[in-house]
């Protein structure tokens, strides 16, 4: 066989429950001999467009009580430190416009996976050019000609567009994963995606 | 050991997600030793506190078109019966009266599983008194008495003041799980939930 098995990762920086999925997902589909695209994506116009101007969260106060709760015992659950931000959602568009830029470059999942854990670890605002340089430096890349691609207009174009393509494609919240049309929503569906995707 | 560990269930007739929860928490609390209370609830009224008028899946279109979708994989997994109702949130009320005011009684758990199928597998309307008379007989009852009892004022209110308690311990969907005061949403979380009443 040829054809590797593809699971799209659909992530959004700001979204809590993307963080244990990103921090795991790289073992689990490679076990499984799958595929991971990591596709950056914008939830703010998707919210926007079910009239919400912030997150569902911060909307409706006992879900946000239960989430909070619920991420501290995921993460001990993954063995990965959380602490709830002081600012919660971050802006997470500079790190999308990065990760959307550099897709396809081998260290973008670790670059993610620090984005995560700077925002939902270690309380740092991920939406400061400062903190996303460090973050790239911290990946061997040197930050100003990536931080100046992720930042052109072609660039927010892009990311624009894949956000398009992401609420056509059905999705409404993230982490998401799409196997073909196939959608499963949430990092408690990432096994059955990978199982899904393997056939 | 003479404290045998309790986990409540939070059930509402209407919840899509509470149907597969229904059916499978008896054998799964039964292999942990753990004991389960079984707790019906409206959302109806916790839903009006949040400022919808109906269910959510419906409101908001993307999410209920997932839903319908990921609960045929739900119940295909689980090896249970499911085609999608007709109507949708259907009035469960009059069984949530019922469930309430049999809570006790050792055949109620198998008339809340048959009231679920009812619903999500036959497409029944389970608002209707026929309906859930024929259920009660179906586990051995003579429906008349029970039907009187459940819609008495008192065990009306007594359905009502448990609403209160839901939401009051940060209830917001259907089904949830408590341990104490640990709180646990979704069917994807009943292992965890039980996992956590064994400590």
């Amino acid at each position: 066989m040829t054809d590797q098995p593809v699971l799209e990762f659909w992530f959004e920086f700001a979204s809590t429950y993307s963080y244990p999925a990103a921090m795991r997902i790289e073992p689990l589909a490679r076990e499984a001999g799958v595929k991971v695209v990591w596709r950056p994506f914008l939830l703010g116009p998707i919210f926007q467009s079910q009239g919400w101007d912030n997150s569902p969260f911060n909307i409706y106060p006992a879900k946000g009580a239960y989430m909070w709760r619920d991420m501290e015992r995921v993460c001990d659950a993954q063995d990965i430190p959380f602490q709830r931000p002081t600012a919660f959602p971050r802006n997470g568009l500079l790190a999308a416009r990065v990760s959307f830029a550099c897709a396809e470059e081998p260290w973008l999942p670790a670059f993610v996976r620090s984005v995560y854990a700077a925002n939902f670890a270690e309380d740092m605002d991920i939406s400061d050019l400062g903190v996303i340089g460090a973050l790239l430096a911290g990946q061997g890349q040197k930050p100003e000609p990536i931080l100046e691609k992720a930042q052109s207009a072609e660039n927010k174009e892009g990311l624009k567009e894949q956000t398009g393509r992401a609420k056509e494609a059905g999705l409404f919240g993230a982490p998401s994963f799409m196997v073909g049309k196939e959608l499963f929503w949430g990092n408690d569906r990432l096994e059955q995606a990978i199982a899904w995707a393997k056939g």
